[in-house]
């Protein structure tokens, strides 16, 4: 069941996500090589686990979204208060503070919480611990209206697995 | 004049910088610990001069930008069409249609580039090649407006010194 669920629900990230490239073209005015900055080549099956691992958390998210359970789409963000999410102008500091910004906007009366997507997927792995993900969300509400923008997540590998630790969503004007 | 000049600009970052802390709350249903996740303590002095880096970036940013010097404020950016500027729910891929994009809005018939500040600067190193940067931006314009927003920067350290490799934006509504 669990592996049937997972092939239907990542299909589309399959298809979508592309591993970040390493930046590596020369500069203008480059100093002489540093050492330091030739950061070795991570194995390609430690590359797969851990990104297997992100693909998870934001499958687990928009599983539990689409089942209108906040507090568990919550369970990906990292349970403190230095957690940070941006939108807009606005500053939302705080795992509370996040949950609360989410009920109101599409669970107080008269909101709803939609149908939500993830698209165009790009993962790059800055370390074993630390990694960006962006892509694009889409909601489709149940009067056809589709709000959609874009979102780029710093994700941190802790004892209970990868956690969102900023968040920055826009949405088109 | 070169430290004259930093202690000039550097100012309302040190007394705003603040450096990110690693996550270490307890998660629920935590797994058992696992080594890898203990980060080496980076040493301080490391960390100051990785900080200083990003901040002398940014400096130069802010200068070039309150000086019209739009290719100068693009020099903080990776020269790549790898580089990403997400804003509003549109994606602009690669250092040439970035450039074009500020040069449309700032610097075509009628627009202006307007005095650039960025505060709540916090610097979160990843590792010693990665780190993400948050912060606000305001432009103070000669009609006296002053849009501003947020922007979240991932930014990695190449031969030629840290660039920015993302760029999320989002401005007030």
């Amino acid at each position: 069941m669990r592996s049937h669920l997972f092939a239907f629900l990542l299909v589309p990230f399959l298809l979508a996500a592309q591993t970040g490239t390493q930046p590596n073209s020369p500069q203008k005015g480059s100093q002489p090589p540093d050492a330091e900055l030739q950061q070795p080549e991570m194995p390609a099956d430690v590359r797969a686990d851990l990104e297997e691992g992100i693909k998870h958390l934001l499958v687990s998210q928009i599983e539990a979204w689409n089942n209108a359970k906040l507090e568990g789409f919550m369970q990906g963000y990292w349970q403190s208060p230095d957690l940070t999410f941006f939108s807009g102008a606005t500053v939302t500091k705080g795992w509370e503070p996040t949950l609360l910004r989410y009920r109101q906007r599409y669970q107080s009366e008269g909101k709803e919480m939609g149908k939500l997507e993830f698209q165009d997927l790009n993962i790059d792995l800055l370390s074993r611990r630390s990694a960006v993900v962006t892509g694009t969300w889409r909601l489709t509400m149940s009067d056809g209206k589709r709000p959609h923008g874009l979102f780029t997540l710093i994700m941190k590998r802790m004892p209970g697995g990868w956690r969102i630790v900023h968040d920055h969503t826009s949405a088109a004007d």
